[in-house]
Formats: C-alpha cells, structure tokens, sequence
C-alpha cells in the first residue's frame, strides 16, 4: 500500500491545502510539513494541527529529511523554489508540483535538481474551484479529476507520483510536457480566455444587456469569474501554445464570417452540425 | 382576471404545446385550437385532450373565432402562416408569435393583417431547452424568464399580450425590434456561435481533447449542443446583427493576440478583471 513518512507541501493555497488533507484523512503519510509565504496562510496551517505537523517559516525548513515535496505555489514561483530547496533535499526525495503549465517549469526545475540525488517529476491535477485559499481547501478536490504525469520513461519517482495522485482519487494521464502544454492551452487556457472577450465585448454594447441573458449567456461566460490573479501568470508561462490556440479560433471565426456574409447556408449548417457531434461525444 | 375565450396555438413544438399546457393548468383559456404541420405531432395533440379542444387540419381551421392566435413555428414559417390566416381572424382578434428574431417577422405579420381588423404584436419569450418537441413540452417552461415584447406604443393588444406572457410566470422587456434584434443576438447567437467554433477548432486537434476537458470547457460548449435545424434558421434572419456582434467579438480577440504576442502583461490583466467585473455583475 501506498505510504508516505515525511511530505512537505510548499505554497497553502486551496491545492497545497486540500492535498494536505487528503493525504492526512486518508492516512497515506506519517508527518506533513507545511510552509507559506504568507504569515496570515502559516496562522491558518497552525490551527490545523491534525492535518500540518510543522508549520515551518522557510521553505528549507519545510523540506528537511522530506520524501515527497509538492511545490504549490502559483507557477511562476515554482522554478524559483525548486533552486532554493535543492541542496537541501534529502537523498533520493522527489519533487513535484501542480503547476497548470509544464514545459518551462519541467525543464527549470530538473535543471535546478540536475547535482542533487533527488528527481523532479511534473504534474498538474486538473481540480480547482473559483474559490480559493487555504480556507476553502477540501480532502475531496481531487476525487474523479484527471492528473497530467509529464513522464517520458518509467521511474521510480514517475511511480510514487502516480501512485499519489491516484490514492487521492485522481486518475492519472501520462504526457510530455509540450503535449500538455497544448492540451491545457486548448481545453482550459482558450477557453478562459473566449468567455472573458465575450464578457468584454457584451459589456461595451450600447446597452446593458445582462437583463436578459439567460442560462446560455451564463454558461457560455461562466469561467470569466476565475481569479485574474492566477491567469495573469498562466497565459505569459504557456504563451507560445496559447497563442497558436487563439490564432487557430480566429481564423475559424473568421471563416464563419464569411460564410454568413455570403449567405453560405450549407457551410454554416455543416458547421453547427460538426460542433455538436464533437459537443455530444464528451463523456 | 386575465381570461381568454379562444387561444389557437399554430405549430405544437416545446414552445407552443408549453404554453398550452401553461394556459390551460392556470385555467386561463376556455378552449385552445392547435393546428401542427406534422400529422404524428397532431396524433400527439389529440392524445391531449384536457389541453386541446380542437386539433385542426389546417391553420384556418384553428385560428377560427380565436382571440389570440401565437405563431409558434420555426421563425421562416410565422409571415407564410400570417399571411395565410389574415383573412379568416375575427375583428378584434389579437396575433403573436415566439419567434428569436423580431425585425423581419414583425415587419412582414404587420403587413399581412394590414387590411384586417386584427392586431399583430410581437413576441419572444425566451425560455427552451435543448429538448425539443411536444414531448417535452412543460406547463412550467415560462416561469421566470424574460419575455421580449415588441412595443412602440400602448395599445389594448399589447396589454393583452403582455398580460398572457405575465399569467405564464414571465418577466416582460419592452423594446423595438432592432433593439431585439441586437440583444438577442450578443446574448445568445453569438455565444452559440461562438461555443460551436470552440467545438470545431478543439474537433481539429491532432489528438483528441475531450479526455482532458473539464468543468470549464463543458459549461462554455453546452449550447453547441442545440438542434442545428433551429439554428440554421435563425442565423440567416438575424444575419446583420450576428455579423456586427461576430465582427465585434473577432476584433477585441484579435487586440487580446496582440497583446499576448507583446508581452503586455499590464493590458491582458486589465481584460481579465474587465470580463470578471461583467460577468460577477450577472443577476
């Protein structure tokens, strides 16, 4: 059975801090360390006691003697830790991370662990909620949601990620790190961005049209809400595939205009036709 | 009270047999006719005998001695059938309709009763589903939704229209049937178009996506899932309006390409708190 002595979970935000339980009510892990930034996010870890054994005020701290450490924090932080925590990492200890992009953070951090005898392993568990912080964290996050592997061969490290992801309930997809990059760009990351520019457009009509959207309009907008803070670093981090996913919907769009400017009814109708047979197949 | 001696509903789909069943559960009618192009939807009717007086062959037949007459076919069909029922209204007799786009079947109902002594009134209630047919159809499909009334000025037809949408659970908006025009097609055309692109790009990935799709890319595809054959028809009547909300919406995204592709990290945070600050403002 999957068993854990000592993880050290870096950044207590609503992911850090819902693995943290996860792996605690599941009984999966002797010992948790904790670190934040944060001195009011370190208060809060404090006062889950059953969940955090240490409360540490460094990063360096946190990951003394730790087999598993999950770097937590949003992603442009990642790298940076890693290099912080390397020559502190414990013989054979592997890192990974929940970082929504891959390509740079798997190449900087396996550079930053390159002298040490511990081994970097990316991952991104799709869960998440427009709520977010230490607070709103929940041992059940995870259950049913796919979780990216960035593996190109068989490891032991590669292994116990899984392994952890999976006994939190995940179910694990092994890709490489531009394959992912490319996937997240275009079911999240694109996606994300198409409800935010309607939500802009919408809102500079001549009148308020809000009163009369209805559970379409909602739906078609609703990841508009998420944290500008958490976007802001994700589009700059996977700019390069996010990029090629707008470019590709704007020529589509593009392409649809025409077609309606020239009254091409077959087109549009094959159009709506082929999008809802992609839309029925999502399982 | 709000009563009405005949209804007669032309075209028994989700929306027509809906409000049906809408007036006669309230006991606000004394009889409704029903006439229905499709003979097995006319078995259908007959099988609903509590609902249905009379099912008619034809729409002259229904429409015989009603006081308000609601065009429910697809949006093409509303001036044909107008124009075929003009001369057998009764004095006095009011005709609405449900059709998505207002501008042209206003125009064309209102010549077509020009020489009668019947009113025509155009309506929008803006309630569905992405089942469709008498099937499915639902006494309770209005309640709370808004209704779009097409109204320059007061008249007793109007008050009777407005009363009927209102009995139903409606909320009414009264505007021009430009303004219509234009709100229905930024709040729901053009995120129906713009669901279905999402599709269609996504369907052209070199590998499939839909594994990896979650909450976020299900919510802003669900519409692209409606019946084509609705959508077909109502893309070519709105066809100025959606192309200027489409050109509106290609224009911000491709300013959001640019800004991405320069690094101006400063604009694309201020889009994603624009679209956030819109969206949280949804009632």
């Amino acid at each position: 059975m999957f068993f854990l002595e000592k993880v050290a979970i870096l950044g207590a935000g609503l992911l850090g801090a819902s693995l943290a339980k996860a792996l605690c009510s599941r009984k999966l892990v002797g010992e948790i360390s904790v670190w934040s930034r944060s001195e009011s996010t370190r208060a809060k870890c404090s006062a889950l006691s059953d969940v955090f054994s240490c409360v540490c005020a460094t990063p360096v701290d946190a990951v003394k003697d730790a087999d598993m450490v999950v770097l937590c924090t949003p992603t442009e932080n990642i790298p940076l830790l890693a290099r912080e925590i390397a020559p502190f990492l414990k013989s054979g200890a592997i890192v990974t991370d929940v970082g929504s992009v891959k390509s740079k953070i798997c190449a900087k951090c396996t550079l930053a662990l390159k002298e040490t005898k511990a081994e970097f392993v990316g991952s991104h568990p799709m869960a998440g909620s427009e709520k977010i912080g230490v607070d709103f964290s929940d041992a059940t996050l995870f259950e049913n949601r796919p979780c990216f592997v960035v593996a190109s061969e068989h490891s032991n490290a590669v292994e116990k990620v899984v392994e952890m992801w999976c006994s939190v309930g995940m179910k694990p997809y092994f890709m490489s790190a531009q394959e992912h990059d490319r996937a997240v760009a275009r079911v999240s990351h694109l996606p994300h961005l198409l409800a935010g520019t309607l939500c802009i457009v919408s809102g500079e009509n001549s009148f308020d049209l809000r009163p009369y959207a209805g559970p379409g309009f909602r739906d078609t907008t609703r990841v508009a809400s998420g944290s500008p803070d958490i976007w802001d670093s994700i589009i700059f981090d996977n700019q390069d595939e996010i990029l090629s996913a707008l470019k590709d919907y704007s020529r589509s769009l593009n392409e649809l205009i025409a077609q309606i400017e020239n009254g091409d009814k077959l087109s549009v109708g094959l159009r709506l036709r082929v999008a809802k047979k992609f839309r029925d197949g999502l399982i």
